[in-house]
């Protein structure tokens, strides 16, 4: 285990100083100074071999990967990340290894100030489970049951790359040269939206991350707020990348159902959408309205062109369901 | 997956609900309220089957212990538990197991009014992360480093216990009959010295949990307050069920070396014995004073009837070591 101390230590490096940790890795447990105004935000995702990656995904992938969807989730939450603590389950202490993974949470967590306060490293089969915690004002959290019908339904960035880049890598296919890494970054190094959480928590009424696909992530949103939907198909922001990758009758399907793609699927207001392009508009992330909110409890309707989408959702596999 | 999905479900279930949990699981993160005159305490630990827990572990038992160790960590640093995360990576879907291994978690956490706010399920080798969250008043947090020259060493409870049971099953030893079930459970279901770290923040100048073993923790504690000890062998607490289930020369060895009491360490200063004293007597807890921090850096010193005690350590073999 003498290797394993050696990691330990390695990750004890800090990279991000926060000023409100006022005892970081080195003791027992981290001291957190959590500000008045503010409430937190806690969430935790594991990422297994075989399950949520695999094998052969570069350890610098991994470290931001298992970073990138938990500040998802704060971000999901309208909230600001701020620390995580880390669990790497590793089967040997490969240092080089060690190294691009830490590379890789580090450079994620630089890049959003967030400070890892806490890690355990142990051996055994490869796992790795983040713990993120984040800050949001009091009473200023999106939850997945605030939707209103009436509300418009938006997305950002475009939808199923991450999913086009499993197929591709389940079943050996080969991707368009020009979209490949666009493709593959899309599924192994997520971008949480986490710059644009501050002020969608001033217009919107609920958000949600888009992890398991399109469907299943409003799904939840319909069932927390008792609502219904109808979504334009048509509307669906598809990158040229996908739309190259897959044929035609495909491109719905995979941006419907796919998972991993991380972006957030958030519900606006008639009255704040104004609010919304304003403010939005210095972030140059792509923002989609594909649909609206209704009033009748758990009905998702699919349209395109106004005319009912007859859709089956066979094409895409999911990578965990039969793996 | 649908069985997985149901697990989730029946994580879902609350057990404790405590009233600054402003959303709990159901929800992308968890909301919590943290008051203002508290500093917050994060930590995380892994249980890996094999490394940390033998295959043939309670799932009940594994419950407990994942909260356990966690809490701890949450009392060594003074502080009081209030709300865990959960990761479960599991083979499989095994409701029973599930059944069994959840009771453990809800009676460990109700036991100490601490909330399970959030959870993830995932199907891989069995792991367990648990990520603990607990309140300490601001400034009050007990660190490793804050040992002085001439504090008191303090431990509770006895030493050495869950190094007889770890030592039993890998050696499938028979144990005493009598003492069986206090030796087996202290390995299992070690209990978290949460009660005292209250009163203990008001008297103690550092403090650690018993993980690793005495000289192990103690030496962090030396090297994190820049101090030396004198440790008497004699005063080391020794249960019964030690006594009678160890030959005599290897009593001090499993009490110096053995870990997973999870017991606390602490160091008092002479002005405030008298304090501890007074609000430990309605604890119930055994406090054992079994020597004395010193200036000389790092040294350890160990003393058997005022005299050097040579220590060659080589009888007890950690659980994770060469497994």
């Amino acid at each position: 285990m003498k290797e394993f101390e050696l990691i330990k230590r390695f990750f004890a490096e800090p990279g991000v100083t926060r000023k409100d940790v006022e005892m970081g890795i080195g003791d027992d447990a981290a001291i957190i100074d959590v500000p008045d105004n503010s409430h937190l935000i806690v969430t935790t995702d594991t990422l297994v071999q075989g399950v949520h990656f695999f094998a052969d995904m570069s350890p610098r992938a991994l470290g931001h990967k298992a970073v990138a969807v938990n500040l998802s989730d704060i971000a999901a939450m309208g909230g600001d990340p701020t620390w995580i603590s880390l669990s790497v389950t590793l089967p040997t202490a490969d240092e080089q290894w060690v190294k691009e993974f830490s590379a890789g949470i580090f450079e994620i967590c630089e890049y959003y100030n967030v400070q890892v306060v806490g890690g355990d490293t142990t051996q055994g089969p490869l796992t790795v489970t983040v713990s993120a915690k984040g800050l949001v004002p009091k009473g200023k959290a999106l939850m997945r049951g605030g939707a209103q019908p009436g509300d418009w339904i938006y997305v950002t960035g475009t939808l199923g790359d991450a999913g086009v880049a499993i197929d591709a890598i389940k079943n050996d296919k080969q991707l368009p040269l020009l979209h490949e890494k666009f493709i593959i970054d899309r599924f192994e190094f997520p971008t949480p939206r986490v710059a644009i959480a501050q002020s969608l928590r001033e217009v919107a009424n609920s958000a949600i991350d888009i992890s398991d696909g399109l469907i299943s992530d409003l799904g939840h949103v319909l069932e927390a707020s008792n609502c219904g939907a109808i979504v334009n198909v048509d509307q669906l922001p598809l990158s040229e990348a996908l739309t190259e990758s897959l044929d035609e009758h495909l491109h719905y399907d995979f941006a419907l159902t796919s998972g991993d793609d991380y972006e957030l699927l958030f519900t606006v207001p008639e009255d704040k959408r104004g609010a919304l392009d304003v403010t939005m508009a210095h972030y140059g992330v792509q923002l989609t309205c594909i649909g609206q909110i209704q009033g009748q409890t758990g009905k998702l309707e699919l349209r395109k062109d106004n005319e009912p989408f007859e859709f089956e959702g066979r094409g895409f596999q999911h990578f965990s369901k039969d793996s």
